[in-house]
């Protein structure tokens, strides 16, 4: 990038802006055409019936102001040879996005079929919102774009996400007026305090206010200009207002503003980079932003039926209904499109006429091919230093025991020093309350706001971000993902239900993004979910709810890994493969107390890639013999389980020392699956070596039992299943009494082994007798004491 | 309520600040020993270790600001005798919350064996996060309180909910300077636009600034008081600034400055309603609102092992830890606790001093006995008109063609009409989207900002709540339903998933009031769910999303209600009977597209009351005869579903007329389960005389398959229960190329029962081959003509 003078440029030119004009006439003409034919691309003859499509779907509304500012970045771009990338909060303006990437020719590279001439010119109008096409919303199928803008909403935190550790880029972030009343685009626009100008690039935020969402008027366009300014000036912002194009004006005056307005914006940018960057700034920087308004549907049918269209909502799907049955509105159509003098824009061929290309920027510098919206060809894999050094020294008895996210901590301390500019911890203020607070021996917490002498690790060039909105934080991760980086959400499990909506939007672009030759891999999300369900005892029923899992497993099966982390060891090795994978989701659940580390490094190295196993040392049968099955299977998954299942099993072992017991623990959830329904499953004789095919099955869960069923329902032994989990039973209360109100504590397992072995329960009455009076006294200690009994606090494996 | 006068009253007199001063010194008083202590209530001794509880758990941070508002309202409502509602956003502070319960009186009458004296003040203490005990947070449990503030985000949109059509009700809603930074919370002050001064109350928002969240700075408390003025401004409030209690300052300087501050802000908001109510009100009100800085910890301990604690983040939760083993510690606590003077506040039988009385309000003036708080004590059952008198005329040949949903709107608009104070429809911009527009022919869409010339429908006075913020607008219709009034919330079913942790959370909220004897039953909470996954074809993939059945359904069975209305006269009856109920979420599914109306209305209404029913019209086995299974079970949930399932029928019935065929249809999805799982559940043998225990069942589902298969993975005919439902493809393209890429399509029915009938496949292999020939006939037209085939979008029954 050239570094602009603090003086604004010159004011453009006459040319430029008839330039601009040109093209912006061009995408237009490109949008309508893409909405309305089939035929009849270069309209060499009168719009006829037969031309039109019989389903006329898209979004009008939006699309000429997205164009707009296209045009007039691309003349930033040619000028000072920028790094922009272009965000298009309103999504539903697809057709918009799509033209302006055919006009700089990127589409006919990616797309050969649709070419740069009359054919590719056809071929774009008919496949758009089309059966076997493409879709209507500005997608993975659109160069250039990282965020669909389909629901709305997270358009700024991808913005922001693009530009951390890539100093040179500018994301210019288009906000439709309906998106910003969404709640994650309201507290995005305070990620400007997250930013550091020595290290991050900028946003300039575009706010383009057309007075409407759907049908309805929007809050931001229907305040007064003051009242506007004070919130957004409120946000940390400098905001330039450039509005026009009201009843008629001429555009050529809306140009001159757009363009003095962005020569401001860019101009004050590069200013507030270099104080930061020669070390004069010490003061948050005040960005500049744009306050866009325009009509809704501008340059489109201005009345139809004796109706406002143009600057009202009812230009925001298709103005003109009915054209193939109405010849009054074909051939208003055909006036509106002829409006934008195609005569001008493309020859007889259909190709641009030369003089546009004078506002084409060229390769990479293309907003549609920029490589930051395309991450996976910037992606380099993460430096990783071996998690092994790290691993805890288990002993021989298993009562060795550890804090298993401190232990994963030590490791990322390691992976935020090794990769200083593409790796970055996100977390909604719980990074020391999971216990990764060892990443704080190597780096702070990203903080541009005021400093006060009594905070900790807090810093500008933090790597660790964190702030109180899950939204905030995983459309920030999100967009640094999609720009080729890495990353961690750490989140409290039952809160991660907030972001359920952006996790489904994410999935659904990797799986869109999955079938598209020209989008290379990017780094999978990857989930860390702890102070779990189980151990959110001091916060109650609030804090409690294991339902996310439930949400990602209904994901395409090759987009989702949900690992139960059973101890340290183990969480180290499933994180280390996370750290690797591209394009999926990974979800780990671990837990953050102290607890027991039951298996070796090389134990848990070897579980993690089998993904689920028979737990020897655990239960009673030895060694699995082929054809002989053990009396009962005690399954679990998921920390808190697990320690369950082991002291039923050691109970078990100690009172009916004959039974044959067998423990299989599951970390990798999706192994339960049949391997034809996720590629991490099973086969069922794989399953059925393990789980057997008529032993009583006793399996204890970490989330909802339903979950366990919903993935073995087709499994052999699956009428033998029986799962505890969480039966949304919760309150601030012990631990233990949290286990026992949900029924997935040792004493509730092993009677439920009694009940489910035949004939055990009845020959064992005092037994049953005893593990019951033993959980009732364990019930009353805790009411009692307000504190878990000695018997399972105390308790260690093999007593 | 007195109207008070434009002038601000006279300034609070000392004694009247000595009161307050008390009030607040016993409620933090109340608080600490909530936290720490089980015995020596009132300190006739030193702390020994052993009236210190096993676990010490607890937020302080919040709390001493808490009691502070609190105190203070209380001054306001005796001196005006107004109706103040305390919304508490930092519900961590649930100590606070219950001391000033206690303080009331409230408590003890509520919660009889917590008596007003010194055993009762034992017991509060032991109680507080305590197995058997309280929560921590304000919860349901807690007197006064709709909000649990245990995710945060949601406690401005309540408060805003809670005074719709109320008045005289002023709901003063504390704001943590965290939870500010959410964004529901950030959007939620926009809500001021949604609210008519002269019909509605009044929201006080206080924005508690202490500058931390758990271990990190917050966004608001860091930023210059300018910026943060123009924020709030920008917002459209009045912000009045009162700090104070720093670095040791006097608080009796802090509660005069409170006190004035709180006297301007009532004052304006009295003289903001006069001017709308008397006529003289045109603009839209800015109405006040108190931006109170405080120290996190205020009053608690300054330094503890020499770290600063009072003001900083190491106050957020148990500022004094191992105050059993650590003799220091105890007696700082000891100390911190007489620094409140108990003496002066507690006579030596536990009760408070009667000086205190003169704060304290009476009946149901107290915030913690206000009935707005308890709205089942409010609610008044809705006024339904007959919905009868809208049913659909159905003819005998079942070819009637109906949108379900407008016919919906016409009866809901007779509901807005008839409860013009108690029932309000909220949604995301969608209610003409969806088809619910007949209500607008008797209301508006409130909207108190500007109106332009070409808006419809809209007005200061609308009973309609449209605001692009799924979150605000179900924190609105909660805060309506809390305190007793009724609602209906119609959004896009992919977007419900934006709300996902707000059902979750109100869920909870349902569950745990229902355990509470003093809550009265309020009114469901009912979503509407239409533009539905199935027929968003034009927005595509992003758009394409039913998975809130899912996370709907892990909830505690007696609290949620699922209905798949498969016609118009199904969605009557269906809304009919949500309309009437209690203390339930219910989640209505229904499409807004021309499509079949199959029942009549008395079969309809029959349907409904079943829940799950044999269509007998729609098969070929006649009327089943016990002993004598029909040869498949073609079942259905879901209007696409429904259409897809009969129309497959209708094609075997011509193709394979010896073929016996079932067609079963489910409306209440919960039938499917077991009624010993769920009230609503089929007992084994009715599930067995519908679904039979041994026919082939092809069930074509709404939602993801997994859905069905966990309702059902216990039923007897189980391993013959072939589901087909979303597999997660979509894009945009045309309704039937949608259900042929996710296999729910009719043909591919007609291909499931050739293929698990045994023999059939076999015995006619041209049928296999003609049907598959349809299929691909139908998706090469889609893909060439970008509509659907003829034979699919002509299919009439009984063609």
């Amino acid at each position: 990038m050239t570094t602009a003078d603090a003086t604004p440029s010159l004011p453009a030119t006459a040319d430029e802006l008839a330039l601009v004009d040109g093209w912006w006439r061009a995408a237009n003409y490109l949008t309508v055409g893409q909405i309305y034919l089939m035929e009849n691309a270069l309209l060499t003859r009168p719009i006829a019936a037969d031309d039109i499509k019989p389903r006329l779907l898209g979004h009008w509304g939006t699309s000429p102001a997205l164009s707009f500012v296209y045009a007039h970045l691309n003349r930033i771009i040619r000028r000072d040879d920028r790094d922009l990338l272009y965000v298009c909060g309103p999504g539903h303006g697809g057709p918009a996005m799509v033209a302006n990437t055919w006009l700089e020719g990127t589409y006919s590279e990616l797309f050969p079929e649709v070419s740069a001439d009359a054919v590719g010119m056809q071929r774009l109008f008919k496949q758009f919102s089309f059966p076997g096409g493409i879709p209507s919303h500005a997608a993975p199928e659109t160069p250039g774009s990282i965020n669909e803008g389909g629901e709305l909403g997270y358009s700024l935190s991808h913005a922001y996400g693009a530009v951390l550790d890539d100093p040179d880029l500018v994301a210019v972030c288009v906000i439709g007026d309906g998106e910003a009343e969404t709640g994650p685009l309201a507290t995005s626009w305070h990620a400007n305090k997250l930013l550091d100008a020595r290290h991050d690039g900028a946003v300039l935020p575009i706010l383009n206010l057309n007075g409407y969402k759907i049908a309805n008027p929007t809050v931001l366009a229907r305040i007064p200009e003051g009242e506007l300014l004070e919130l957004l000036r409120g946000y940390g912002y400098e905001p330039i207002v450039v509005a026009g194009g009201f009843d008629g004006e001429d555009p050529m005056h809306v140009h001159e503003r757009m363009a003095a307005g962005l020569d401001r914006a860019f101009a004050r940018i590069d200013e507030l980079q270099r104080e930061a960057r020669t070390g004069d700034g010490v003061e948050r920087p005040r960005w500049p932003m744009i306050v866009l308004r325009t009509p809704k549907g501008w340059t489109g049918p201005r009345v139809v039926d004796g109706e406002r269209i143009e600057g009202t909502w009812r230009a925001h799907q298709v103005p003109l209904s009915g054209v193939r049955e109405n010849d009054e509105h074909r051939t208003q159509l055909d006036e509106w499109m002829r409006s934008y003098r195609p005569a001008e824009l493309f020859d007889g061929d259909g190709r641009t006429m030369s003089w546009l290309d004078g506002l084409r920027p060229r390769g990479e510098k293309r907003m549609s091919a920029i490589p930051a919206s395309n991450g996976g060809l910037v992606r380099r894999d993460l430096s990783l230093t071996d998690y092994r050094a790290h691993a805890v020294e288990t002993s021989d008895d298993r009562r060795t025991q550890a804090e298993a996210t401190r232990v994963l901590g030590r490791w990322l301390a390691e992976i935020v020093r090794d990769n200083p500019s593409t790796f970055r911890l996100f977390g909604p203020d719980e990074t020391v309350s999971n216990r990764l607070d060892p990443v704080f021996d190597v780096t702070d917490r990203v903080w541009a706001a005021d400093i006060w002498p009594e905070d900790e690790h807090i810093a500008p060039s933090g790597r660790v971000m964190e702030v109180l909105s899950e939204h905030l934080l995983q459309g920030l991760m999100e967009g640094y993902l999609l720009t080729g980086r890495h990353g961690l959400l750490n989140t409290y499990e039952a809160f991660v239900h907030i972001v359920d909506s952006m996790f489904n939007q994410h999935a659904k672009w990797l799986e869109s993004a999955d079938g598209i030759d020209w989008r290379a891999p990017i780094s999978s999300f990857t989930y860390l979910l702890s102070s779990h369900v189980w151990r959110q005892d001091h916060n109650g029923f609030s804090h409690q709810d294991p339902g996310f899992l439930d949400v990602v497993v209904n994901k395409q099966a090759h987009l989702v890994r949900i690992y139960l982390a059973p101890d340290a060891n183990t969480l180290l090795a499933v994180a280390d493969h996370a750290f690797r994978t591209t394009d999926t989701v990974n979800v780990i659940v671990a837990g953050k107390q102290e607890s027991p580390a039951w298996l070796s490094l090389p134990e848990a190295e070897e579980h993690v890639r089998r993904g689920v196993g028979i737990w020897e040392w655990a239960g009673t049968e030895g060694t699995p013999v082929e054809g002989v099955d053990p009396d009962v299977v005690l399954a679990c998954a998921g920390d808190v389980p697990t320690l369950e299942t082991i002291a039923a099993a050691d109970l078990l072992r100690r009172s009916l020392p004959s039974l044959r017991t067998r423990v299989v623990n599951v970390v990798d959830l999706m192994r339960l699956q049949d391997v034809r329904e996720h590629s991490h499953g099973l086969t069922s004789d794989d399953f059925d070596a393990l789980f057997t095919t008529s032993a009583p099955v006793v399996f204890d869960f970490h989330g909802y039992p339903s979950l366990v069923h919903q993935l073995t329902y087709r499994r052999t032994n699956h009428d033998n299943l029986h799962v505890r989990g969480f039966q949304e039973r919760g309150t601030t209360t012990t631990p233990f009494d949290m286990a026992m109100l949900n029924d997935i504590d040792r004493y509730r397992l092993v009677l439920d082994v009694l009940h489910r072995v035949p004939g055990l329960a009845d020959e064992h009455p005092e037994l049953v007798a005893d593990v019951e009076s033993r959980r009732e006294i364990a019930r009353q200690y805790a009411y009692t004491h307000g504190e878990d009994h000695p018997d399972v606090t105390g308790w260690q494996f093999g007593d």
